[in-house]
């Protein structure tokens, strides 16, 4: 297909008529379509059903003879503390085993750092003018979210194919001791896909802060999260942290939200010995101990990280198709025209379409109109707001690959009647 | 029994050879018992585990149609919160059902409050130079534990027969604005067992705070928990509070931990709309929600607050024969004697013991020497010290009755120990 930047306004214009017809189609057939949320669709869910009546009677007893209906054990029974530490790439030392949430044991840590600081504060962070956070971009809007209910600063960071833009960073937290901290989704990344490179890792590790308590909060949310038979690698960054000294960096989440079930999984921490050590001298006045009959049901079903692996076949086997077809129609509608770019990923739940400048919320708008539901645009930016107004999350799990296609060829129709209005002004 | 108080120096040294020679040969049996803590035993949780297959396929949908294996719904599927909205005498829109820990929702009110305020500040509590909570006591070590753990000052109210000594609380909280809580366990006191009265309840509706975000933690965690057909009843504090122009003083809080699973059941903050709206706006930030596929199976279990009642009455026919144990064996002990005194509770998990004073310490000693073990001396108290040193909380829920006499027989035997050598100074 033709450059539309090249094209003529009277080749635009008979472009845009013909599009504006097929919207036009679309509006009448009164579709409503939701590609809005990183939700598992009920077939995912589906493939975890053995997980709710894997207990019979006497079964409910820990490896260590701690009966899991009952209080005690703080931060989770042994075999789920060896499942996950193996899941994570840590020792079981080194690991909390939470409840349902990993959000809520990055909102925790952060909220327990304004009041008692981190292990290595010299005061809590909620007594310093201000906090700053950086905030590689586009990101995960819930990470965004936390730091705005704290009041902490948040400095956008370009995202690019191996990661933030660490001169920048470098740069930045050298500088600046207010800088305590950094949202990573470091692979499969939320929303663009990509990996951080082991260069990024390697660099992240070793760099210089102002900040001695300085944390990476590490959200591993995608490790096994693949799509293809490709194995992305990611670096293990506590490893990496410790070979360059700076061993209490970072803060590693994760959880089983997108292995078994989205509402009702188990969520992880983990990091170095005196971080950990830390959370649960914290996390003792706050709970008694996480729901460990939920952790020994994950542990009873999955049995190891083979049969997380194993699991996570029939997963991509589910999600692929999904994202083929948003591939295939995003190609079909927009490819060549050079008016817009997305990912491909090999992993995770999202693909990133990044429009011309300035015309993302208008194709939101549009597809809303058109019986399709995005992601707000903004959404991937701190404060809601991309200073380029251009990246929109698309977010194929739920939808069924009938629908999927019908919404992307609606928001490919969108995104061109949106630079043809642009590439006309 | 003769009143130990009235026995001259060679009538108390008969009697001490008598009972020394009784604790050696406790000693000699090298008991290891546990009276330490309210944990249901392992037949009371029997009596739930109806509750872990109670899904078949197609049934983990809520009333509303929701998955509840997926993500969503931030305060709770509509059944549990009718259920538990009724099961704490409050409507469903006043109602959030948490995790599986009604401490957890306390420690993130109160984290909360010092970050953000309540629903009701002009300022974070964090930000004042000091913050009062005002401690019941005998009370539970875990509300004290959340207060020393965020600095907050704690005062000791004398707990009595009625409820806390409200003369002194009405005359500090009207003269001082650092007082921003009360923690309250106003059914079946842990320790002691006690219910506050209607007028105890209608004076902390109405009490003049010069805080205007005064907060009542009402832990109301045992309010199904009878030991016997009597049924005491607690006026309901939202309803007081309203009536008396105070209606976003309570915060309410329950959970199943002593109806279900101890470590798996499910847990609940209830109160005015604005409250838990203002809860609600902050608990967004901190998860997508909690485990809803917990919350359909106490639904689908306990159906209804009959079910709930029902279930209970088999938890008392399990609970009462130890509390009876406690009872026949202190009376046996103790009774008459002038150096004692303890509760006989209608419900609950405890029995509060009071020994002569500073004898509490030395008593809970000889006793684990002697093959027991009991929550240390001092820990009902806020900072883990009791100022007289005479009260010792007493656990009968896990031990089997048998377990129970011995273990109360060398109470019996200490508490007379200690007197004695205290007589006889």
């Amino acid at each position: 297909m033709a450059d539309f930047t090249t094209l003529g306004a009277k080749e635009l214009q008979g472009l845009k008529a013909e599009l504006e017809k097929r919207y036009s189609a679309f509006q009448s057939r009164n579709l409503s379509l939701d590609m809005t949320r990183g939700k598992p669709s009920s077939q995912q869910l589906d493939l975890s059903l053995g997980m709710l009546d894997c207990f019979t009677k006497e079964q409910f007893k820990a490896n260590d003879g701690t009966d899991c209906r009952n209080y005690g054990i703080l931060d989770g029974i042994p075999e789920a503390k060896k499942l996950f530490a193996e899941y994570l790439e840590v020792t079981p030392d080194d690991i909390i085993i939470g409840g349902n949430s990993s959000l809520q044991l990055m909102y925790d840590t952060i909220i327990s750092a304004m009041v008692h600081g981190v292990v290595d504060s010299d005061v809590p962070w909620g007594k310093l003018p201000k906090v700053k956070f950086l905030c590689p971009t586009p990101g995960y809007d819930r990470h965004f979210a936390v730091c705005e209910s704290m009041q902490i600063e948040m400095i956008n960071i370009e995202l690019g194919d191996n990661g933030p833009d660490m001169d920048t960073i470098e740069k930045l937290v050298e500088g600046d001791d207010l800088i305590k901290g950094m949202w990573c989704v470091p692979k499969y990344s939320n929303p663009t896909g990509i990996t951080y490179s082991n260069d990024t890792v390697d660099r992240l590790a070793k760099m210089r802060t102002k900040a001695k308590d300085f944390k990476l909060f590490w959200d591993n949310a995608y490790t096994v999260h693949h799509l293809t038979d490709k194995r992305i690698e990611l670096k293990n960054i506590l490893t990496a942290c410790t070979e360059a000294g700076n061993s209490e960096r970072p803060l590693i989440f994760g959880s089983t939200s997108k292995i078994s079930f989205a509402g009702a999984g188990i969520a992880m921490i983990a990091g170095s010995k005196n971080n950990i050590d830390f959370r649960k001298k914290h996390i003792f006045f706050q709970t008694i101990g996480s729901d460990k009959l939920n952790q020994l049901r994950h542990v009873k079903f999955f049995k190891d990280l083979q049969g997380i692996e194993n699991h996570m076949k029939k997963h991509a086997a589910l999600l692929k198709p999904k994202f083929d077809a948003v591939q295939d129609v995003l190609n079909k509608e927009l490819a060549g025209k050079n008016i817009a770019s997305w990912s491909n990923p090999d992993g995770g739940y999202f693909v990133s379409l990044d429009t011309m400048d300035n015309c993302a919320k208008a194709v939101v708008d549009m597809a809303a109109n058109g019986g399709t539901k995005l992601t707000p645009a903004g959404a991937t930016f701190p404060y809601g707001k991309d200073p380029r107004d251009r990246n929109i999350r698309i977010s194929p799990s739920l939808p069924s690959v009938e629908d999927i296609k019908l919404a992307m060829e609606l928001v490919g129709i969108c995104v061109q009647l949106m630079s043809i209005s642009k590439l006309m002004k």
